[in-house]
Protein backbone atom coordinates (compact mmCIF):
# COMPACT_ATOMS: atom_id res chain seq x y z
CA UNK A 1 0.00 0.00 0.00
CA UNK A 2 2.22 3.01 -0.99
CA UNK A 3 4.91 1.86 0.75
CA UNK A 4 8.18 2.95 -0.92
CA UNK A 5 9.45 -0.60 -1.20
CA UNK A 6 6.24 -1.89 -2.72
CA UNK A 7 7.89 -4.41 -4.58
CA UNK A 8 9.68 -6.41 -1.53
CA UNK A 9 7.16 -5.86 0.61
CA UNK A 10 4.80 -7.46 -2.24
CA UNK A 11 7.69 -9.98 -2.91
CA UNK A 12 7.25 -10.88 1.23
CA UNK A 13 3.51 -11.34 0.75
CA UNK A 14 3.58 -13.57 -1.93
CA UNK A 15 6.00 -15.90 -0.01
CA UNK A 16 3.99 -15.86 3.25
CA UNK A 17 1.08 -16.58 0.30
CA UNK A 18 3.13 -19.29 -0.52
CA UNK A 19 3.62 -20.96 2.23
CA UNK A 20 0.26 -21.51 2.68
CA UNK A 21 -0.17 -23.01 -0.34
CA UNK A 22 -1.56 -20.13 -2.64
CA UNK A 23 -0.43 -18.30 -4.98
CA UNK A 24 -0.07 -14.53 -4.57
CA UNK A 25 -0.75 -12.14 -7.13
CA UNK A 26 0.11 -8.29 -6.20
CA UNK A 27 -0.43 -5.01 -8.37
CA UNK A 28 3.44 -4.60 -9.01
CA UNK A 29 3.90 -7.85 -10.56
CA UNK A 30 3.06 -6.20 -13.32
CA UNK A 31 6.12 -4.78 -15.02
CA UNK A 32 4.94 -1.24 -15.84
CA UNK A 33 7.18 1.11 -18.01
CA UNK A 34 7.31 4.19 -15.52
CA UNK A 35 8.33 6.78 -18.20
CA UNK A 36 5.62 5.72 -20.23
CA UNK A 37 2.90 8.48 -20.98
CA UNK A 38 -0.04 6.35 -20.10
CA UNK A 39 1.51 4.57 -16.92
CA UNK A 40 -1.31 5.33 -14.77
CA UNK A 41 -3.91 3.58 -16.94
CA UNK A 42 -1.34 0.76 -17.92
CA UNK A 43 -1.23 0.10 -13.64
CA UNK A 44 -5.05 0.31 -13.86
CA UNK A 45 -5.60 -2.53 -16.76
CA UNK A 46 -2.53 -4.72 -14.94
CA UNK A 47 -4.57 -4.07 -11.88
CA UNK A 48 -7.94 -5.22 -13.36
CA UNK A 49 -6.99 -8.27 -15.37
CA UNK A 50 -4.96 -9.36 -12.03
CA UNK A 51 -8.49 -9.08 -10.01
CA UNK A 52 -10.13 -11.16 -13.08
CA UNK A 53 -7.95 -14.03 -12.62
CA UNK A 54 -7.62 -14.09 -9.14
CA UNK A 55 -9.99 -16.05 -7.24
CA UNK A 56 -9.69 -13.99 -3.77
CA UNK A 57 -8.58 -10.73 -2.38
CA UNK A 58 -7.03 -9.76 0.82
CA UNK A 59 -7.67 -6.12 1.14
CA UNK A 60 -5.48 -4.19 3.12
CA UNK A 61 -7.81 -2.03 5.17
CA UNK A 62 -6.27 0.53 7.18
CA UNK A 63 -6.82 3.77 7.15
CA UNK A 64 -4.92 5.78 5.15
CA UNK A 65 -5.20 9.61 5.04
CA UNK A 66 -7.90 9.68 6.85
CA UNK A 67 -10.34 7.88 8.66
CA UNK A 68 -11.26 5.43 6.20
CA UNK A 69 -9.21 2.46 4.46
CA UNK A 70 -7.50 3.95 1.02
CA UNK A 71 -9.93 4.21 -1.76
CA UNK A 72 -8.72 2.15 -4.47
CA UNK A 73 -8.04 -0.56 -2.51
CA UNK A 74 -11.64 0.09 -1.32
CA UNK A 75 -13.06 0.04 -5.37
CA UNK A 76 -10.82 -3.04 -5.77
CA UNK A 77 -12.64 -4.62 -3.02
CA UNK A 78 -15.98 -3.97 -4.28
CA UNK A 79 -14.76 -5.06 -7.51
CA UNK A 80 -13.94 -8.61 -5.96
CA UNK A 81 -17.24 -8.45 -4.36
CA UNK A 82 -18.95 -7.43 -7.16
CA UNK A 83 -17.36 -10.54 -9.22
CA UNK A 84 -18.76 -12.84 -6.24
CA UNK A 85 -15.06 -13.57 -5.35
CA UNK A 86 -14.21 -14.66 -1.99
CA UNK A 87 -13.43 -11.07 -0.24
CA UNK A 88 -11.11 -11.21 2.90
CA UNK A 89 -9.65 -7.99 5.02
CA UNK A 90 -7.61 -6.62 7.48
CA UNK A 91 -6.91 -3.63 9.08
CA UNK A 92 -3.96 -2.93 11.28
CA UNK A 93 -5.65 -0.53 13.24
CA UNK A 94 -7.91 -1.85 15.79
CA UNK A 95 -10.40 1.48 16.26
CA UNK A 96 -13.72 1.97 15.70
CA UNK A 97 -14.83 4.42 12.65
CA UNK A 98 -16.02 7.13 15.01
CA UNK A 99 -13.54 7.06 17.06
CA UNK A 100 -11.41 8.06 14.13
CA UNK A 101 -13.72 10.59 13.01
CA UNK A 102 -13.75 12.14 16.42
CA UNK A 103 -9.66 12.18 16.64
CA UNK A 104 -8.99 14.16 13.36
CA UNK A 105 -11.65 17.30 14.41
CA UNK A 106 -15.39 18.20 16.17
CA UNK A 107 -17.95 15.52 16.62
CA UNK A 108 -20.96 16.49 17.80
CA UNK A 109 -24.58 15.38 17.73
CA UNK A 110 -27.08 16.58 15.64
CA UNK A 111 -30.66 15.67 14.52
CA UNK A 112 -29.58 12.69 12.54
CA UNK A 113 -27.16 11.55 15.11
CA UNK A 114 -23.55 12.55 14.92
CA UNK A 115 -22.14 14.97 12.54
CA UNK A 116 -18.73 16.48 11.85
CA UNK A 117 -17.91 19.69 11.85
CA UNK A 118 -19.28 20.27 8.09
CA UNK A 119 -22.17 19.28 9.37
CA UNK A 120 -21.86 15.57 7.26
CA UNK A 121 -23.19 12.70 9.39
CA UNK A 122 -20.79 10.31 10.99
CA UNK A 123 -21.72 6.59 10.85
CA UNK A 124 -22.32 5.31 14.19
CA UNK A 125 -22.50 1.56 14.27
CA UNK A 126 -19.22 0.67 16.21
CA UNK A 127 -17.38 -0.54 13.00
CA UNK A 128 -14.24 -0.11 11.97
CA UNK A 129 -15.17 1.51 8.49
CA UNK A 130 -17.82 1.82 6.60
CA UNK A 131 -20.47 -0.53 6.82
CA UNK A 132 -20.39 -1.44 3.29
CA UNK A 133 -16.58 -2.27 3.45
CA UNK A 134 -16.93 -4.56 6.82
CA UNK A 135 -20.44 -6.68 6.14
CA UNK A 136 -18.73 -7.44 2.99
CA UNK A 137 -16.47 -9.37 4.70
CA UNK A 138 -19.20 -10.62 7.36
CA UNK A 139 -20.76 -12.47 4.55
CA UNK A 140 -17.56 -14.64 4.27
CA UNK A 141 -17.55 -15.57 7.47
CA UNK A 142 -14.11 -14.09 7.92
CA UNK A 143 -14.74 -10.37 9.46
CA UNK A 144 -12.19 -7.71 9.50
CA UNK A 145 -8.90 -9.19 10.91
CA UNK A 146 -7.87 -6.74 13.68
CA UNK A 147 -4.96 -6.88 15.84
CA UNK A 148 -5.22 -7.12 19.49
CA UNK A 149 -2.86 -4.77 20.15
CA UNK A 150 -1.60 -1.86 18.10
CA UNK A 151 1.28 -3.31 15.75
CA UNK A 152 4.74 -1.47 16.50
CA UNK A 153 4.71 -1.02 12.34
CA UNK A 154 1.20 -0.12 10.90
CA UNK A 155 2.41 -0.48 7.58
CA UNK A 156 4.79 -3.50 7.65
CA UNK A 157 3.23 -5.75 10.49
CA UNK A 158 1.80 -9.24 8.37
CA UNK A 159 0.31 -10.51 11.17
CA UNK A 160 -3.60 -9.51 10.54
CA UNK A 161 -2.49 -10.24 6.99
CA UNK A 162 -1.27 -13.81 7.86
CA UNK A 163 -4.61 -14.61 9.71
CA UNK A 164 -6.32 -13.58 6.31
CA UNK A 165 -3.98 -16.04 4.23
CA UNK A 166 -4.48 -18.64 6.21
CA UNK A 167 -8.06 -17.87 6.33
CA UNK A 168 -8.41 -17.87 2.46
CA UNK A 169 -6.24 -21.72 2.47
CA UNK A 170 -8.77 -23.06 4.57
CA UNK A 171 -11.61 -21.83 2.73
CA UNK A 172 -10.55 -22.48 -0.93
CA UNK A 173 -8.98 -26.03 -0.22
CA UNK A 174 -12.32 -26.68 1.92
CA UNK A 175 -13.77 -25.33 -1.88
CA UNK A 176 -11.87 -27.29 -4.17
CA UNK A 177 -12.48 -31.01 -1.79
CA UNK A 178 -15.65 -30.33 -1.98
CA UNK A 179 -15.74 -30.23 -6.01
CA UNK B 1 -23.43 11.60 0.68
CA UNK B 2 -23.72 11.41 4.49
CA UNK B 3 -26.30 14.95 4.39
CA UNK B 4 -28.16 15.88 7.77
CA UNK B 5 -30.92 15.69 4.84
CA UNK B 6 -29.88 12.99 2.83
CA UNK B 7 -33.62 11.99 2.32
CA UNK B 8 -34.80 14.60 1.16
CA UNK B 9 -31.90 15.56 -1.05
CA UNK B 10 -31.73 11.99 -2.36
CA UNK B 11 -35.62 12.61 -3.59
CA UNK B 12 -33.96 15.68 -5.67
CA UNK B 13 -31.73 13.45 -7.39
CA UNK B 14 -34.41 11.10 -7.96
CA UNK B 15 -36.61 13.77 -9.49
CA UNK B 16 -34.15 14.79 -11.71
CA UNK B 17 -32.89 11.59 -12.90
CA UNK B 18 -36.86 11.27 -13.64
CA UNK B 19 -36.95 14.67 -16.38
CA UNK B 20 -34.16 12.48 -18.36
CA UNK B 21 -36.31 9.65 -18.48
CA UNK B 22 -33.91 7.57 -15.89
CA UNK B 23 -35.39 5.68 -12.82
CA UNK B 24 -33.31 7.06 -10.23
CA UNK B 25 -32.40 4.37 -6.89
CA UNK B 26 -30.90 5.83 -3.75
CA UNK B 27 -29.92 4.05 -0.98
CA UNK B 28 -32.42 6.02 1.49
CA UNK B 29 -35.14 4.34 -0.43
CA UNK B 30 -34.91 1.58 1.81
CA UNK B 31 -36.79 1.88 4.13
CA UNK B 32 -34.70 0.59 7.37
CA UNK B 33 -35.62 0.21 11.02
CA UNK B 34 -32.53 2.75 12.43
CA UNK B 35 -33.79 1.36 16.20
CA UNK B 36 -32.96 -2.54 14.91
CA UNK B 37 -29.93 -3.72 16.57
CA UNK B 38 -28.67 -5.44 13.04
CA UNK B 39 -29.29 -1.63 11.21
CA UNK B 40 -26.13 -1.44 9.75
CA UNK B 41 -26.44 -4.62 8.03
CA UNK B 42 -30.27 -3.91 7.02
CA UNK B 43 -28.50 -1.06 5.28
CA UNK B 44 -25.88 -3.17 3.46
CA UNK B 45 -27.82 -5.57 2.02
CA UNK B 46 -30.52 -3.01 1.19
CA UNK B 47 -27.81 -1.24 -0.78
CA UNK B 48 -26.07 -4.52 -2.55
CA UNK B 49 -29.58 -5.30 -3.69
CA UNK B 50 -29.58 -1.94 -5.59
CA UNK B 51 -26.97 -2.21 -7.21
CA UNK B 52 -27.86 -5.75 -8.15
CA UNK B 53 -31.17 -4.00 -9.68
CA UNK B 54 -29.27 -1.24 -10.85
CA UNK B 55 -27.96 -1.06 -14.76
CA UNK B 56 -25.47 2.15 -14.05
CA UNK B 57 -24.10 3.73 -10.92
CA UNK B 58 -23.41 7.84 -10.79
CA UNK B 59 -20.50 7.57 -8.11
CA UNK B 60 -20.07 11.08 -5.81
CA UNK B 61 -16.45 10.86 -5.81
CA UNK B 62 -16.05 14.62 -3.84
CA UNK B 63 -13.19 14.02 -1.45
CA UNK B 64 -15.19 13.02 1.79
CA UNK B 65 -12.66 13.49 5.20
CA UNK B 66 -9.45 13.67 3.59
CA UNK B 67 -8.13 13.95 -0.02
CA UNK B 68 -10.25 10.85 -1.71
CA UNK B 69 -13.49 9.82 -2.34
CA UNK B 70 -15.52 7.95 0.36
CA UNK B 71 -14.72 4.67 0.51
CA UNK B 72 -17.89 3.39 0.69
CA UNK B 73 -18.82 4.87 -2.47
CA UNK B 74 -15.38 3.68 -4.25
CA UNK B 75 -16.47 0.09 -3.13
CA UNK B 76 -19.82 0.56 -5.09
CA UNK B 77 -18.43 1.46 -7.81
CA UNK B 78 -16.31 -1.39 -7.71
CA UNK B 79 -19.20 -3.28 -7.48
CA UNK B 80 -21.03 -2.08 -10.28
CA UNK B 81 -17.61 -2.27 -12.49
CA UNK B 82 -16.99 -5.66 -10.98
CA UNK B 83 -20.25 -6.70 -12.50
CA UNK B 84 -19.82 -4.92 -15.78
CA UNK B 85 -22.54 -1.68 -15.39
CA UNK B 86 -22.38 1.48 -16.78
CA UNK B 87 -20.15 3.71 -14.43
CA UNK B 88 -20.46 7.42 -13.86
CA UNK B 89 -19.06 9.68 -11.85
CA UNK B 90 -18.67 13.24 -10.41
CA UNK B 91 -16.38 15.35 -8.06
CA UNK B 92 -17.69 18.80 -6.74
CA UNK B 93 -14.03 19.43 -6.13
CA UNK B 94 -12.08 19.96 -9.39
CA UNK B 95 -8.58 19.59 -7.94
CA UNK B 96 -5.80 17.29 -8.15
CA UNK B 97 -4.88 14.29 -5.60
CA UNK B 98 -1.07 15.39 -4.95
CA UNK B 99 -2.03 18.85 -4.23
CA UNK B 100 -4.94 17.63 -2.26
CA UNK B 101 -3.04 15.68 0.06
CA UNK B 102 -0.03 18.70 -0.28
CA UNK B 103 -2.58 21.13 1.20
CA UNK B 104 -3.22 18.06 4.05
CA UNK B 105 0.56 18.26 4.86
CA UNK B 106 4.56 17.67 4.12
CA UNK B 107 4.91 16.11 0.54
CA UNK B 108 8.29 15.61 -0.43
CA UNK B 109 10.44 13.90 -3.32
CA UNK B 110 12.08 11.09 -1.94
CA UNK B 111 13.52 7.61 -3.75
CA UNK B 112 10.32 6.59 -5.32
CA UNK B 113 8.74 9.74 -5.93
CA UNK B 114 6.70 12.03 -3.88
CA UNK B 115 5.70 10.67 -0.28
CA UNK B 116 3.90 12.02 2.53
CA UNK B 117 5.26 12.53 5.95
CA UNK B 118 4.36 8.95 6.66
CA UNK B 119 7.32 8.05 3.85
CA UNK B 120 3.94 6.96 2.07
CA UNK B 121 4.17 7.31 -1.80
CA UNK B 122 1.84 9.74 -3.56
CA UNK B 123 0.33 8.98 -6.89
CA UNK B 124 1.13 11.53 -8.90
CA UNK B 125 -0.51 11.20 -12.49
CA UNK B 126 -2.06 14.58 -12.51
CA UNK B 127 -5.68 12.48 -11.68
CA UNK B 128 -8.32 13.60 -9.83
CA UNK B 129 -8.19 10.96 -7.27
CA UNK B 130 -6.53 7.50 -7.07
CA UNK B 131 -6.24 6.24 -10.67
CA UNK B 132 -8.54 2.74 -10.17
CA UNK B 133 -11.62 5.36 -9.89
CA UNK B 134 -10.74 7.63 -12.63
CA UNK B 135 -9.96 5.07 -15.04
CA UNK B 136 -12.91 2.81 -14.58
CA UNK B 137 -14.74 6.12 -15.65
CA UNK B 138 -12.46 6.67 -18.14
CA UNK B 139 -13.19 3.47 -19.77
CA UNK B 140 -17.07 3.87 -20.61
CA UNK B 141 -16.04 7.69 -22.18
CA UNK B 142 -17.28 9.63 -19.62
CA UNK B 143 -14.43 10.94 -17.83
CA UNK B 144 -14.79 11.88 -13.95
CA UNK B 145 -16.94 15.08 -14.45
CA UNK B 146 -15.98 18.24 -12.87
CA UNK B 147 -16.73 21.79 -12.08
CA UNK B 148 -15.32 24.23 -14.00
CA UNK B 149 -15.09 26.66 -11.47
CA UNK B 150 -15.78 25.40 -7.40
CA UNK B 151 -19.60 25.42 -6.47
CA UNK B 152 -20.59 27.03 -4.09
CA UNK B 153 -21.83 24.40 -2.31
CA UNK B 154 -19.64 21.50 -2.59
CA UNK B 155 -22.49 19.13 -1.38
CA UNK B 156 -25.65 20.43 -2.74
CA UNK B 157 -24.88 21.56 -6.08
CA UNK B 158 -25.91 19.26 -8.61
CA UNK B 159 -24.44 20.62 -11.93
CA UNK B 160 -21.95 17.98 -12.01
CA UNK B 161 -24.56 15.20 -11.22
CA UNK B 162 -26.86 16.50 -13.64
CA UNK B 163 -24.33 16.40 -16.51
CA UNK B 164 -23.82 12.68 -15.43
CA UNK B 165 -27.23 11.99 -15.85
CA UNK B 166 -27.68 13.33 -19.33
CA UNK B 167 -24.64 11.09 -20.39
CA UNK B 168 -26.53 7.88 -18.49
CA UNK B 169 -29.84 8.71 -20.43
CA UNK B 170 -27.65 9.22 -23.55
CA UNK B 171 -25.81 5.76 -23.38
CA UNK B 172 -28.71 3.68 -21.73
CA UNK B 173 -31.43 4.88 -24.49
CA UNK B 174 -28.46 4.49 -27.00
CA UNK B 175 -28.19 0.89 -26.10
CA UNK B 176 -31.80 0.56 -25.71
CA UNK B 177 -32.25 1.48 -29.55
CA UNK B 178 -29.63 -0.98 -30.74
CA UNK B 179 -31.49 -3.82 -29.14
Amino acid sequence: MFLPDAVDFGQRKMEMCARYGLTGLYPLDNKIDLAADDVSLSIFKGNVGMMNEAVAVIANLTPFRGPSADAGTAFELGYMAGRGKLCLGYSNDGSIYVDRVRRAGEVRTGNAGLVDAQGLTVEDFGLSDNLMLVHTLDLYKCPLVKPRLPPLDLWYDLTAFEACVRAAAERLYRTRAKS
